[in-house]
């Protein structure tokens, strides 16, 4: 079995939305922590305008700031031409464009159409290959509501392939399908996974969930059984879906690398490691995580037996 | 694809570890309501000493309240002879006999070795059988640590085959395999899942999980997949781990409806109604409850569009 290849997303996913700003130093600490677990990527900022996403307005001197290691690959999110320009200027190794797979959730959340995004898309990719060092950058889009739009509904699986496709035409080096509000399920992960991979085997494909209705870690399941190994995941279960109050956020980094390893799945990922930085979040983020593992300890957790009267 | 089959457990399995005591007539009033939202059987009280489960001192009142609806199994927890003719006498549909897989589970849990369970539910099929209409009665055995043991670790998958085996030479009508405290990982339940539907392909076999670690519903998934069709399952998730404290308890009923559902998987349980019992689970309890679709809504669920400026 291949190892399973992690992109860690708190940094820049769980921190954009938490109440509290975190400060730069401590940022950095998290991740310079969490690139000593064994995790293949990190997603350590966004280079939006401050304006847009005041948490990460720290995002330059958060990506310089950090101890590069090899064999951990540093991507952040980037929004325009101008997010883009910044980010090859500090040095990224990757850079995730991200785009919706249905209109409304584009226009809501990025104010732009599908078709918007791609031509979007073909601007920064000119300036990624036009900038010095920017050809060795991997190029990744993220496709939100790849699985359902909280507006609109179900997406049809032709209209994700076809966009997968002209993602790929454009020059995109990878994509990642986002179930953006926690709407997947295992059937309907496992179908649109055997799909994109069937009709394009060579390209890199993660798979992005949220737990918002519980089936985080059964939707990651389901993608691995159908060939999957590269999944988005954020330490803690840090990040939410705005639409779901109460509900939990992301997949949890510290839970999937537990499932996957039990399952005698490699990850990459030194666990103990991993938990003992997920233990540092409450105090960075003023509250409790909703992961689980951090809670119940690992399955190889032994207990004495009680005493009985 | 066969119709899965759910079996209520949160009136016993949830209810006896609250804090407080939930009156007669509201445990009534719950389980008329679960009654009718089309679950296959509800297991409504157990039938153990008042002192060893003082929040179930009422089985014989709830069991005699419930209105008894076609096609609902009533099934209660019997830990001896007198509790089997006691829920006899109320006239159950089936009883439930449990025993461990581990021996300190096993002593710590009902202070009986597995062999001494094996004999006592001997014992109990005696008196089920010679009493009036027992013979009518279905006896399930739930089989704890079925998946690993928190004081032993891991249990063998050949004890756990030679304990089914056991089982049914006595005369037990179907087994529980139990994830006693959420150890079980989707490889290990699709394992034995396996073997034990290759082995006695003619018994009933029900999968019990916790999701304590997160992995409960991919573990049903898991299940479902090697061609499990019996699920326990507790309304909110109601029902714990005592040795992890926060962790959530038993793998969410109206979270494992919704997840089958959306997968195409009939149920036969009407999802709404199911989450309308659900929503009263708060006030009966004193808290709020772990299940995640009761506050995020289904995946179908739309939102309006935000007003942008």
């Amino acid at each position: 079995m291949p190892p399973l290849q992690i992109n860690e997303v708190a940094p820049r996913d769980g921190l954009q939305i938490e109440a509290t700003f975190v400060p730069t130093a401590a940022k950095i600490r998290l991740i310079d922590a969490l690139s000593a677990t064994g995790l293949a990527r990190i997603e350590a900022s966004s280079f939006t305008s401050p304006k847009a996403i005041p948490h990460l307005r720290d995002a330059e001197a958060v990506v310089r700031g950090i101890r590069r290691r090899a064999g951990v690959g540093i991507t952040v999110l980037v929004p325009n031409v101008k997010g883009a320009e910044r980010a090859l200027a500090c040095g990224v190794d990757e850079i995730n464009l991200v785009m919706s797979a249905s209109d409304s959730h584009g226009l809501a959340n990025l104010r732009m159409t599908p078709e918007q995004s791609l031509a979007q898309f073909a601007g920064i990719l000119e300036v990624v290959a036009s900038q010095p060092g920017g050809r060795g950058v991997f190029v990744n889009a993220s496709l939100s509501t790849a699985f359902g739009c909280p507006f609109e509904g179900q997406v049809p699986e032709a209209r994700v392939l076809e966009l997968v496709e002209r993602l790929l035409e454009l020059g995109i080096d990878g994509v990642t399908l986002c179930d953006t509000t926690g709407m997947a399920n295992p059937a309907q992960v496992a179908a649109l996974c055997q799909a994109v991979l069937a009709r394009f085997p060579e390209a890199p494909f993660t798979l992005h969930f949220h737990d918002t209705r519980g089936m985080g870690l059964a939707n990651a399941l389901a993608a691995w059984q159908a060939g999957i190994t590269r999944f988005d995941a954020s330490l803690g279960g840090l990040g939410g879906c705005p639409f779901a109050p109460g509900a939990t956020g992301n997949v949890c980094t510290e839970d999937l690398v537990h499932m996957f390893e039990q399952m005698g799945v490699a990850t990459g990922v030194d666990l103990d490691a991993l938990l003992a930085v997920s233990a540092t979040l409450p105090d960075l983020v003023g509250h409790a995580t909703p992961g689980q593992v951090i809670k119940a300890g690992k399955a190889d957790r032994r207990y004495p037996m009680p005493q009985r009267s």
